[in-house]
């Protein structure tokens, strides 16, 4: 096979990278993507930083031996966790979300005041704000954990009396810092989009890094020569648990059916 | 070693079932407990029957492992819907906690009218309803899933405006099929005993099922000639993680300090 041919990895604890996959597909749709959520044990925010590390470099394995020509990290604890270490290890081309999400949170800010949400582990990890501290040294940055939002979406309470009144708690120290720009840092936070703008006022510009990752994805693969031109490319999907009701909370994520997909069992 | 000195295994997905480990060190201290929480796979109660089967057969060839005498089951969710295989595959004796649960309702209830609040997949797989409607046929019973509680109960939150809120939505139902009874189907509702009592009315009974299995344990070494009569029994736990601040957690759930706690990695 071609390199160029060979498909993208992406991985995630769970099913909200799905979002970043969905970027990919629209803004590379002659690429081949196998995407992988660790569906049986998610979720990684509120676990050990030595179980995320275990977990991380057994997904990575799986897309490797799937021979993918570069791999995508769309979880945000991941990202900030892992994925140093990960891009020691191994020698293929690895992009994550945070440095993306930086990125984009830097050519939005004006006044340099930058909010961060994302689970616990993420948030004490200080990816995002070292990144943002390195890239724009004059920046304040203010990080937030926001336990609840994931077992929100999953129950599928995205809007509401009861969500505005969580996200009321949880933003109410970055509004008094007067951020101008917040950065939602899970995959599933995109979702709440709606709610976390009402509540933040609309002057806040919200980042969401699954468009930035997938242009830092082009970028990458135009560099190394591995860009799939023709096509269309397949998508495949991976989860190691099928539970109930995947197929609709997939589709909410992915944005469109997602096909056949396959339960498989990592580090076993 | 005398089989009478073997130790009692415990297992739960996590850390909420110390609740169950604590009764029973409370009524039988004479006992040796070993104790094994799956962390790293936490929570099971949105997770597929298959991933439930899986993860609870793991847990309990551990313990077996480590000689015990007897298997207590103390999540809910496994007792709801891996029990029965386990109990098919495996010899030794084994107690859930739905059965103990079951046990208590109908010892409280006057009207037969009985609500089960639990995760998705206890309520789903109908376990509580199933069993009380055998041993009291005229009953009627009533479950609601309640998602959000175990990861607040796992963030800290366990009163105030918001859980009062959300648990009214949950309890809508229950309050309005008048039951006198509700059982509390999963180890961390007991933490918001306080909440629901206020939300149900004093009158509703809250069952927790921690005593009663305690109770049944002890009746289970009896006739089976294998209670330990001479003390102090010692209690050991493994976790498969050890996640930020598992020690103040830990101890919310055991009641006391737990002493060094050990990590393993099961299913590899």
């Amino acid at each position: 096979m071609n390199n160029n041919d060979k498909p993208i990895g992406v991985f995630d604890s769970g099913i909200g990278g799905l979002t970043v996959a969905s970027a990919l597909h629209k803004r590379l749709p002659a690429e081949n993507l196998i995407y992988l959520g660790d569906t049986a044990r998610v979720p990684y925010g509120t676990k050990s930083v030595a179980a995320v590390n275990r977990y991380a470099l057994e997904s990575a394995l799986f897309l490797l031996n799937r021979n993918v020509k570069m791999i995508v990290v769309a979880c945000n604890t991941v990202s900030a966790v892992a994925l140093p270490r990960l891009k020691e290890l191994l020698s293929v081309p690895m992009i994550g979300v945070v440095e993306p999400g930086v990125r984009a949170a830097i050519q939005s800010t004006h006044t340099g005041r930058i909010g961060v949400i994302a689970t616990p582990s993420t948030i004490i990890s200080k990816a995002y704000q070292s990144r943002l501290l390195e890239a724009l040294p004059h920046a304040e940055v203010f990080g937030r954990a926001c336990p609840l939002l994931v077992p929100m979406a999953e129950e599928g309470r995205l809007d509401g009396k009861i969500v505005k009144e969580i996200l009321e708690e949880y933003l109410k120290f970055l509004k008094r810092k007067q951020t101008d720009t917040l950065i939602l840092g899970c995959t599933h936070y995109p979702l709440f989009k709606k709610a976390i703008s009402e509540v933040m006022g609309g002057a806040v510009k919200l980042v969401d890094s699954a468009d930035t990752t997938a242009e830092q994805v082009e970028a990458t693969l135009l560099r190394e020569g591995l860009l799939r031109t023709h096509g269309p490319g397949v998508v495949k999907a991976y989860v190691t648990d099928v539970p109930r009701q995947f197929d609709k909370v997939a589709r909410r994520f992915f944005g469109a059916p997602l096909g056949k997909v396959e339960r498989v069992i990592l580090g076993e």
